[in-house]
């Protein structure tokens, strides 16, 4: 069937999909989301997208209608119709349809999406190259660790990221600390020791995070949270992004400054190798790709 | 026929209208909007907003499908087919329905809502008695002179009001200069001088907020533009909000603290008189209620 959305308790084809115009994810960007992988029709880490959909959830004092097995089984159901293998899962849950006002309406009930669609395997150009990348001052509100759709700061970073023919657009604060992507966290080696943000309430809490940094220590490479400056990340001996979509983007170049002199380094490659092996082995599949 | 709505050149009930699931608006919070208010059928300051819906857009980078006279035609069609009076235009332009990804998509054609609604005169027991307001923390992004649908922080913040029995919160940042309300403009009047906050990044150009200003000065107010702090507000002589359907309304409560004495001012009434005749002028009327 392809495209499959649930909306509301019923399934549809995506293309069919609409929501009200008073909708408070339309009208006051009053909702949260989350975007969750399949590798070979497999969903990976979707335990952990949920419990983080139910955070983002109570940061907006928004209840959920439906309870984690819900959701799962719901995903499971869209996954088995699509006939799908590698995919993504999009959820997004509002606040409703109501008369608009900017408190919390009495009676709406929350508008529940989910859709599922097809993605290719990045392209392993993008692995062997590397991506350029350009730093931008953080324009976004003060809650960057809830996953909200109130995402016009990061839609305008990132296009800014796309003209300048770069794939992301870091962001850093006044004092030139590197927080995180428009959608991915960011990362640095030198002296083979990770360095990423800890998670403040500037940072995603990515699940891609969680996984990475697990999987680094189990390949020899030391971890250190802390907050790390542009012209840190700009004379590290590697530079790299993750995101659910992207897994592990190497980035080799940083505004005109290049990366390690532009090539892709070796803790990226085992850090990605070692990556698509954890996924293989939660999803109960040979390899991931 | 009640509340009529135009979305994309059809015109239908409001109650009808949808939406795509992925409109950037529904997605992103990648849109802007206006309201704009109609006195006994008239509109008030239609062509003011109508030009500060164009400087949202061009900060946005987002191309208005339609020119200000054929927005203004599709306002004044709604309010002839609705047969409204007292009422209000809702205008939402987003960058459209597109398969999700940041940047901006190259296909995709904006989405134009405009809607209008009744709306009942201010009760007139809130120009008499006052109403409170709260002071938080501003939490939302750097471009609040653009008027997005990216509404997330001002939510919270209007929901917190409310469970503080209070109409409205005034945003303060880390040095406690008090930017503006929720949704509101914020003014505090000492020494027959009238204070607000200088149209920076952080304040929206409200259309009220320019009425008021150019009033002021007609009535004998000085009218100061400069960044003042929350304990200013709470030792001035008189405080009020404005916005295009609150109008005007005297703050007699910020968080705890009585402003003059818990009474409306002198000032804020003469103020709120000589915008309904400013009103009733510019729509021609002999009274604006």
């Amino acid at each position: 069937m392809g495209e499959v959305l649930f909306l509301n308790g019923e399934i549809m084809p995506l293309s069919e999909g609409k929501v009200s115009v008073e909708d408070r994810g339309f009208l006051f960007a009053d909702g949260i989301y989350e975007v969750i992988r399949n590798y070979k029709g497999r969903p990976f880490t979707l335990e952990e997208h949920l419990e983080r959909l139910e955070r983002s959830a109570a940061g907006l004092m928004l209840e959920l209608p439906y309870s984690r097995e819900e959701l799962k089984a719901i995903c499971l159901d869209l996954l088995k119709r699509s006939g799908l293998e590698d995919s993504y899962f999009y959820i997004e849950v509002t606040r409703g349809a109501a008369r608009r006002t900017h408190p919390f309406p009495e009676q709406a009930r929350p508008t529940v999406v989910v859709f599922i669609r097809a993605m290719a395997t990045p392209d392993p150009k993008i692995r062997r190259e590397g991506v350029k990348v350009i730093t931008l001052p953080d324009e976004r509100w003060a809650c960057c660790h809830l996953k909200t759709v109130s995402l016009l700061p990061n839609v305008l970073a990132s296009e800014k990221a796309r003209r300048a023919g770069a794939m992301e657009a870091l962001l850093y604060s006044p004092e030139r600390i590197l927080y995180e992507g428009s959608s991915s966290n960011a990362y640095l080696i030198e002296d083979n020791t990770l360095h990423t943000h800890p998670l403040t309430n500037k940072v995603l809490p990515g699940i891609t995070r969680q996984v990475v940094l697990e999987v680094a220590g189990q390949i020899g490479l030391q971890v250190m949270e802390e907050p790390r400056t542009v012209e840190d990340f700009k004379a590290a001996d590697e530079v790299f992004i993750t995101s659910c979509t992207r897994e592990i983007y190497p980035v080799v170049q940083m505004d005109d400054a290049k990366i390690a002199g532009g090539k892709v380094g070796p803790w990226v490659q085992k850090l990605h190798a070692a990556f698509l092996e954890r996924v293989a082995a939660e999803c109960g599949l040979a390899s991931a790709y």
